[in-house]
């Protein structure tokens, strides 16, 4: 282990899941110079092709986890459902970034409302519902619909059910599993926007410019820019995902979902402790992408500008969405990056594109 | 091997040498979803971290080649000294881009030179000499300072001597080890440019913006965007670029050198069957690179816009040049390109980056 930072480059950075994230960041890292070990359950992980070595075990393995601790320099992840004690046991052993801190926050979403709200965050209204009578009452005490989600290891949509206004409950919280679960108001909002921010082991934050969101069934299907907000709506954006990132004394690249209210008011819908879909776009419009953003501040390099040089609009291919890559290629001015992945499964994310285009005043 | 073209995803380019070239088209190929098996007698060679497989071996080891091509479903190169017959041999087992005749013609710079006067594109004059004796009428014949340059083999200033009007040849032909070599006139020229230019399998050419560069010792020091010539001097480049692509039936991304007279009349200095050092400023301000400009011609797809968003200035890091790493890392927009290598040796290519900057009017 090499025992300073900024790593020196031929350096190997520890990659906790082997997804096309941790594929991405893999060829990022490379391009620094260092080297990627990653730890994935399968052998043929999308990052197993670009990383120098893949070693094979679940993410909570304790001889997995010490084997990464062993080649690595420092342990990164790329993926919010990570064990955390695990991960805490092997930031004895190697430094890991993004702070295990804020993989609690991240991956329980009654303690990222909590923490949200008690930094002076505001949130969609909210109550934890443990069983079926704790959500009876705060089904009226939110009042309106509202939408019920695990507490914990839901993405892309899984793990919710949306409670209409005076419709009976029915079986939403056992169809969910009767696990711990939050009841969520649903707010009336305008758009969804994101911000990607990282923050440098010398504590300054970089934000790239706030993308327009679009999902569809729960997973993301666009991310557009710019997005069509007010300045000032663009300024809170910023100094929300700041103020999240220095009390979290975070590390790396963060991902911040946000409501944008009719006013213009925000609220934080999602943090994700890692780079982030809605960021994609930054590898096409901006010099500095968020993997290599994200490398930089776990390698403890200074971060790079975020400056965007290019309007973009970035679409997921998800499923069969791939049949339409002959016809990407034959276009102009389209950034297109698969995953290497085989089997187009249903609501799996095959790759993604980004339409390019000159930058507009904004 | 699959037998057909647009190579579908998940299929996989064989790429004879694996140095920095081969390591960045590697990233792009794994980007378009292709795997990558390289050959190359060095098991730590820059592009084996990023490749699938890398096959150990000599160029001219039939095994290797063999291996390769059983791997493979198309197999290119990423240097040009590349000993043709095994690359003819292997292209009767598989698809070989760009075709051998475009290796034979790039190896030899006698054949190049009539292959380019023969196509009617000025070069500067020169003569074949074959011995001590051919070469002193050659000097004579041609007048004026002359470059003496072994016919195969040169690289980066190697192969070369400087010979002075009126001084005597002194042991010049000897020092380069008394190999076919080739004379040729020095004519004073204003600048240096290079076209980076693609031909799909379709015939289409694609030709980058041109790049003004320095050369430093004969190593190139710089490419910068956009160069300074008259859009006349633009035009017969990419013409020349294209005429050469068309004459070679060549697939694949190709590098030719230009010399710009005061008049602006244009000299072809070398072609360059391959990714050129004078194209890594595509990765920054392009959105497609020429990397993935060259794994899309030799998989089949159809080629990217050359189209550039930004103005750029690329410099190579050569030998210590990389202790300016942390400085240049500490600069907004520069776009920083490592290759993996460990120890800087005098005159070695460590990496490259890339100070990108709004694109001016022209």
């Amino acid at each position: 282990m090499i025992d300073r930072f900024p790593l020196p480059h031929g350096a190997t950075i520890g990659m906790i899941g082997g997804g096309q994230l941790g594929r991405m960041m893999a060829a990022a890292a490379a391009r620094l110079g260092y080297r990627l070990a990653v730890l994935d359950p399968d052998p043929a992980c999308p990052a197993a092709q670009l990383a120098d070595e893949t070693i094979v075990g679940a993410y909570d393995d304790a001889r997995a986890l010490a084997a990464l601790a062993e080649r690595a320099d420092v342990v990164t992840y790329e993926f919010e459902n990570v064990p955390v004690e695990p991960v805490r046991a092997l930031s004895r052993l190697v430094p890991v970034f993004p702070p295990s801190e804020a993989l609690e926050v991240a991956q329980d979403r009654v303690v990222e409302k909590a923490f949200l709200n008690g930094i002076g965050i505001r949130t969609a209204p909210w109550r934890a519902v443990d069983d079926r009578q704790e959500l009876e009452h705060a089904f009226l005490d939110l009042g309106g619909d509202c939408i019920l989600k695990t507490r914990r290891l839901g993405y892309d949509g899984k793990g919710q059910a949306v409670l209409r206004e005076n419709a009976p409950i029915g079986d939403a919280f056992e169809s969910l599993g009767s696990v711990p679960s939050i009841l969520e108001k649903k707010i009336p909002f305008e758009r969804e926007i994101s911000i990607i921010a990282a923050r440098g082991q010398d504590g300054r934050v970089e934000c790239y410019d706030p993308a327009e969101n679009v999902h569809q069934l729960g997973i993301l299907k666009s991310s557009t820019l710019p997005a069509r907000i007010a300045d000032e709506t663009e300024h809170a954006a910023r100094e929300i995902a700041g103020r999240i990132l220095d009390k979290l004394g975070y590390v790396g690249v963060v991902g911040v979902e946000f409501f944008v209210g009719g006013d213009g008011r925000l609220l934080v819908n999602e943090i994700a402790p890692r780079v982030h879909n809605s960021g994609h776009w930054t590898e096409a419009a901006c010099t500095i992408s968020q993997f290599e953003q994200h490398i930089r501040a776990v390698a403890g390099l200074p971060l790079g500008s975020p400056a965007r040089h290019s309007d973009g609009v970035m679409e997921n291919l998800i499923g069969s969405d791939v049949e339409r890559v002959p016809a990407l290629l034959a276009e102009a001015d389209v950034m297109l990056t698969l995953y290497g992945k085989t089997e187009a499964r249903p609501g799996r994310k095959m790759g993604h594109f980004t339409r390019v285009s000159p930058r507009s005043a904004r």
